[in-house]
């Protein structure tokens, strides 16, 4: 990655939540960006304007993103947004304001760790080489729901990437089966949903052919992991025009 | 492991079947032990007296084990046993023959896959150390049951191994759950069933406690993996007087 | 895969061999494709013009394999070539041949497992988003080379891969090191190999950034898993006039 | 686990140490123990007496440690350490303290991750049953050393359960080898260092033989992972009189 001759100029939103944070020390630990502002709930937005931001990368809440947004497009400023909530209607409305503003660039996604970015990428590329697929998510046992979105998302985009090769089904023999035993059925895809204490997030991908199985596995530890999806959105962010939805645009694989 | 003395006579029953042909082949490459006899479904049992075996091998059928077995022990033939279907009755109806022939063995197991063995043991072991477990297993798409018997074994060694530590059941914060995605639940351990062409038979079974986890797995790949544990049945079943249900037994761990 | 109308006509060189044995095999079970003629090495070649074939397989010997092209080429055969040793030279010699037949198709691929092809695709996607990569490969223990080709061909994928993004080696701190710890050297990425009976051919490539690591594990149990990659080829290759080296080109990812 | 009808009083030394913190929580937290006494490098050891302490548990330093031991010994104190540097002197100097105290147990541990101990328990029961084992330890990349000393001592561990069986080294037909490629040489078991930011600390255990292979899996994340350990030995010393070393010896497999 070349360093622009200029650093970046970089302002972040809800600098002091968890994922606000930990922007602010990736940005500041990077040379190419310069951290301009570090905004919270208490501060003005025109902290970004008076500094001068660039890009701003927003890490806030539902109720609070869409003024955010406006404000940074009114202002001519690029965005980096991890604040969930992003409906169709709310995406429709992004989309308006950037009409006016060609040159500006928003990037909006709702999973910014780069391997499990990757992981569904590689998955959706290998399914339609493979007579069947099933996934295994791992997570501690404090998780709520079974299975986890990345989980039930990765099963329906191999569900779509098998559907678009014109795939059957994978064909399963099982004539006796204790309820629950081949997992959760998305689509057509098995998902396993396992919780332990010592796990944190972990998601196996596997895919398999007579003679041979392909697993792709994403284990995540830290939220620090977040950090370089947030800081390649930042310096690719000027450079592509739009609104764009997903990391996987711009990781240009 | 030291060879005796003299090698150990063998006969095997069964011997053009899939696994009494492994064993015929296992026994001939032993040389600690001298194969004098492979008999199958046409020949006579007496020619295992007539070569003098002191340990016969039996795997063929259920409808002809017992009455291999009451040959083998009247003309005081040490015994090992692959043949499935042995129910209580049949079990005590051996020991009754037994009681005649104090220094005679025979040993019957369902498993003969030492690494199977070894991971159902050491699960044993570690049940107790762990607030929760869970098993996954893997085979082939041509497998009708699920979760395989293997697993299902385990889970509930597990579940006695941590109710005997007085353990309560590990806990499960899903509140929100796809039909399925927990697993099948044996004893309020979990257990997956994966289902892929390209697999063969595998198991892994996984602990959890705060920071940490501890991962078990076998994997299977070919019955020729069963014949080390018939060879270690065949080599301690002449000291090891009586009926011993379960390779487990003679492995001393 | 849709099918074409017409089945393609397909004849196989080296038909009596281990891998010409499995190919013959499968396109025999292919309904979009016809076997036309399986030839080996007492037998002409004219049987694949007689035939009328479209597209030759050839998995026969480096002694053989430059005739039956030379041929192929002349007739206007299509061909997938599974037989090792070509040269840069021997390259050359096919581009030459080619050049009078701007619409015949060559595939040339020394591997034609699809999971180890999409493992070394996915890996050189990855390799620039990761401080460091290493690779483990797993092979039974009467290999007679540590590591294996597929191995370092990986890590040099991986380095090049790294090199082409500005990525400076992973940094690893370790001072005190019993030698061979660390793994051999391939361009700055570890590779590590394991041996042991009961393995058959395996390969994991790991990734690491702070907070993460993902994981392409790559398990080849059979050479029935590289059929499917030369049945690609078959019905890829009339579409793809010229010499293609390598199955991942045909892939399309 | 039955807790005891009279809670057992504790006394932890070091107690503002990273070991030593947790300690104290986790002392705090189990029901059937009292914590009496949280004392660190500036507080007198006459504390653990005024407060009646059952057990003291040390996590403080080689230079302290044993000035700790003959006090609690003198003063009829069980105790549970943590803190490293027992060499054969200092081990023979606690056991000539404890020659006049015979009710008195210590235990000394040098790690108390149950997981880690299993591991090893588990590799040195599974040796002599698998032609050939090799360990596979991963790190995160700031580890100075390799392999780490969990990972010598397994492989030490696996030698000499292997040679106490009279197994000859696994054979490796390697005969051209990239140097490093197959490992650190351990008394005939190859150990793989695997190093990565995004790993914690991990150890693999391989056992093969034909047609199967055995895996050992410890995942360690956060040092709370050890305290299940350091509360079982303050459960357990007390009924088990006299110097023991190693947490393996308590577990009572």
């Amino acid at each position: 990655m070349t360093a622009s001759a200029e650093p970046i100029r970089v302002g972040v939103l809800g600098a002091h939540g968890r994922m606000g944070g930990q922007a602010v020390k990736a940005v500041r630990e990077a040379t190419d960006l310069d951290l301009v502002a570090a905004v919270d709930v208490e501060d003005s937005l025109s902290a970004l304007t008076d500094a001068g931001a660039d890009v701003v990368v927003d890490f806030t809440h539902p109720d609070a993103v869409m003024d955010n947004l406006r404000f940074a497009i009114e202002h001519g400023i690029h965005a980096v947004v991890g604040t969930t909530g992003f409906t169709d209607d709310r995406i429709a409305t992004v989309t308006g304001w950037l009409a006016d503003k060609p040159e500006l660039g928003v990037l909006i996604a709702p999973n910014f760790a780069l391997g499990a970015v990757l992981a569904m990428r590689f998955a959706q590329q290998a399914a339609r080489f493979y007579a069947a697929a099933e996934v295994i998510e791992l997570h501690h046992n404090r998780k709520a729901d079974a299975p986890s979105g990345t989980a039930a998302h990765t099963a329906r985009l191999i569900a779509r990437a098998r559907a678009d090769a014109g795939l059957a089904p994978g064909t399963d023999a099982t004539t006796a089966q204790l309820a629950g035993a081949r997992g959760a059925d998305i689509e057509d895809v098995p998902v396993h949903s396992v919780r332990l204490p010592g796990l944190v997030a972990h998601e196996e991908i596997l895919f398999g052919a007579e003679g041979e199985t392909l697993t792709i596995r994403h284990d995540s530890l830290d939220r620090v992991s977040f950090m370089p999806g947030v800081l390649l959105g930042v310096r690719t962010v000027p450079h592509r025009p739009g609104l764009t939805v997903g990391l996987e645009h711009v990781l240009d694989l």
